[in-house]
């Protein structure tokens, strides 16, 4: 007998589980069925600012793998396919074919939630018009190159100074823009602590873009023919003949929300440790529609990003194939370029330890991503937090040149190990010239957050 | 009333030594008295090969600390002269004056051993003759670089494929040699398995080296004149110029054998977690001339490693000057460069995991530096093992270009931390596409690794 898995949504978490499930499964055993109301399957929308700043030549480069090649895999794909209706007690969906208007229930034996984000769009005037752009799918950033083609002028205004924000100033830059950030908050780069922000922003100023800071957008200024024409804040108007919208995402759960699906805090799907929904045996959620366990604070936190969404289709596909896997949480590593920059984080920022309960110290370094006399090194600055008294690992935030970036990665798996950083300073790190001095910044860092520790 | 502190050998282990005990205790307190037998303190050996190639201009480039610098912070510095002697029983050294031949003892209350390492220098006819160079001081660069400059033939033979020879090949290719490269094991960088070490003899044959592998040097043969003229094996002669010798080191532990120290397996001092020679509750041992312990195989290596020196410099002026600190071992992390090409390794090699009683599995993947469509991602092979039925990682070895040596940080905490290959693949490492495909190559191979676990 059997049994069908239904999935919804068939970017990164959907086509991955539904792989990794198909890799465990033969078509006699598991039926799969995919709903996707895109265009495209598992692409990298992460990729998307490097196709418009002109470093991934095609569109399709983006594509991991397309809907022929799900379907060489015995996925029957259904695309341009919008499921409006999970029906849980009944065990089936209702969907909509985009092209024909037709709707359909189809009946499942377990079901993967992976509806992915949408972009925060603020409702005001002018956010519709064209010129204005987002960049959360292939779609948009097709729509994004047509526009660049078809404007003559070259100013370009970049409204939120997230991951998205800076990489698409960057990938403008390279277009031969003259970009405006525009950013409500303190500094750019929010996921870090202001004063590492600082950091971001004079080194985006140093590449000639303008940056400004507390700045809420409330109006998009148009040309009589409707094109966009400038960007207002309260205090200023910023002219613009292409603006792109890099505000973040917010988790896509409204299928899920008129279910009655479990939401957390920031409006995602809630899991267990499996990715199944909590109180659900037979429905999984993963991807950009859920929350994650942040292992450093012990709390549910929000973040999209295309490297979890696949492991959690992995995690998923394993158990809906009659396998075992979990993902046991995140500890919010994120590394992030704008131009020759490299900007890292991971753990709590001070914010995150002071609204988790946890004291803290903090140590900024500056040292060199290779030894001092090789030629080339570069400087970056690190912060770390520790714990008061256990001194217990808590973040770290890297802004630098060459080789900063990754380093990050030390900190990610001590946090995940819950290291103190007087274990941090042990630490047997690759060492040579050219790629690190003879104590890493990484464990200069943590030398001086344990000092700091130690006199409390 | 005042301790005297006495420490022998001014380079890495030595003078961090000195100088942590310093911060620690004002001269008042304690008299830091240091003997040196060389022209230098504080210099970079590893950064010999990027001088001697052109990297780095100058050779005080490569000097951390000059004498007057150390002298400055009340340190008693003495150049030049040589410890022949240590009485444990009465707590003192003879020291010899190289230049004036004079004698003199000189008691200590603590007493710190860092006489580094010599290098392996097997008796064969030629060794000492002119043109002929180890790359062990600075005095042995600027002799190599006077042979350079002095040399018209352009035919250089490295003895050895270690990371001095490997380094020693590129320096000599960035002069203009065409260089060969003589190895008695079965491939370059014997830290490696030979299955990846392979790709290192493959990648530096593409440099246009030659790579002879199996074969032991007999004898050095010369001109009349007495200058190097080409390096013989039992079956063939390799025409040289100039012979650069990287045989590797041993531990300079005569003066401690002479006076009854613990010495280990590969004759390098035994100390405790402190750094206190075992046994001994006021002398202190580190850098080159001391084994450390392997936390992965639970037994004493030798490892000659400027960061290992100066950590270790670091937790002895720390005991010295009356705080605390410990070194709790290694997990055997190493990283080279040679052209372009990236290697590293951590953990055990198969011939260490079966010489500790071990099984495993082993798992080797390839994957790129970056996400696979950004513009120049550079392919590297990844090697991990694992251990039979625990899946504990065991070992971690990379060959790759860009991005690739430094990756293996995040195996180096794993091990420390003791993380099975399972939770490697949950780790939550930084992902953008400049700097990771979705899945970190670290990742991909924990992946394979941990399936190779489940199917034993």
């Amino acid at each position: 007998m059997s049994e069908r898995l239904v999935v919804i949504g068939g970017d990164a978490a959907g086509m991955s589980a539904a792989s990794q499930a198909r890799r465990l499964k033969g078509p006699d055993e598991l039926e799969i069925v995919a709903f996707e109301r895109g265009h495209f399957t598992s692409f990298s929308a992460c990729g998307i600012p490097y196709w418009v700043g002109g470093d991934v030549a095609h569109r399709d480069d983006l594509i991991a793998r397309t809907p022929e090649e799900h379907r060489a895999r015995d996925i029957d794909l259904r695309m341009r396919t919008e499921v409006t209706r999970i029906d849980v007690p009944g065990q089936r969906v209702l969907a909509r074919d985009l092209e024909s208007g037709a709707e359909a229930w189809t009946g499942y034996d377990k079901l993967v939630i992976a509806t992915g984000a949408r972009p925060v769009r603020p409702r005001m005037p002018g956010i519709d018009a064209p010129g204005v752009h987002g960049v959360q799918t292939l779609d948009d950033g097709q729509a994004l190159l047509d526009t660049l083609t078809a404007t003559e002028g070259r100013r370009a205004v970049v409204v939120g100074a997230g991951y998205i924000g800076v990489e698409m100033a960057e990938a403008l830059c390279q277009r031969g823009y003259r970009v405006t950030v525009v950013n409500r908050g303190a500094e750019p780069m929010a996921t870090l602590d202001p004063d590492m922000g600082r950091l971001v922003h004079d080194a985006m100023s140093g590449f000639g873009m303008e940056m400004v800071n507390h700045a809420e957008v409330t109006e998009i200024l148009t040309h009589d023919d409707g094109q966009v024409r400038a960007v207002a804040t309260k205090d200023a108007e910023y002219p613009a003949d292409v603006v792109v919208l890099g505000m973040g995402v917010q988790p896509e759960t409204t299928l899920a929300r008129e279910a009655g699906l479990p939401l957390g805090e920031y409006g995602g799907l809630l899991t267990d440790l499996a990715m199944r929904v909590r109180g659900y045996e037979n429905i999984w959620a993963g991807g950009d529609c859920v929350e994650v366990l942040d292992l450093v604070s012990g709390r549910e936190r929000y973040i999209a990003l295309g490297t979890h969404a696949n492991k959690h289709g992995q995690v998923i596909g394993s158990g809906a194939g009659g396998g075992y896997a979990t993902f046991p949480g995140v500890v919010g590593t994120a590394v992030s370029k704008v131009c020759d920059l490299e900007i890292a984080r991971t753990g709590l920022r001070e914010k995150d330890a002071r609204a988790a309960g946890l004291r803290y110290v903090t140590a900024t370094i500056e040292s060199t991503h290779s030894a001092g006399y090789y030629p080339g090194a570069a400087v970056m600055t690190v912060k770390m937090l520790a714990e008061y008294r256990t001194g217990r690992l808590l973040g770290v935030q890297i802004v630098g040149r060459e080789g900063a970036a990754k380093r990050v990665d030390v900190a990610a798996v001590a946090l995940t190990a819950g290291m103190t950083v007087e274990q941090v300073v042990s630490l047997d790190l690759g060492y040579a010239p050219p790629f690190s001095p003879v104590w890493d910044p990484v464990l200069v860092a943590a030398r001086k957050a344990a000092r700091a520790v130690r006199t409390g």
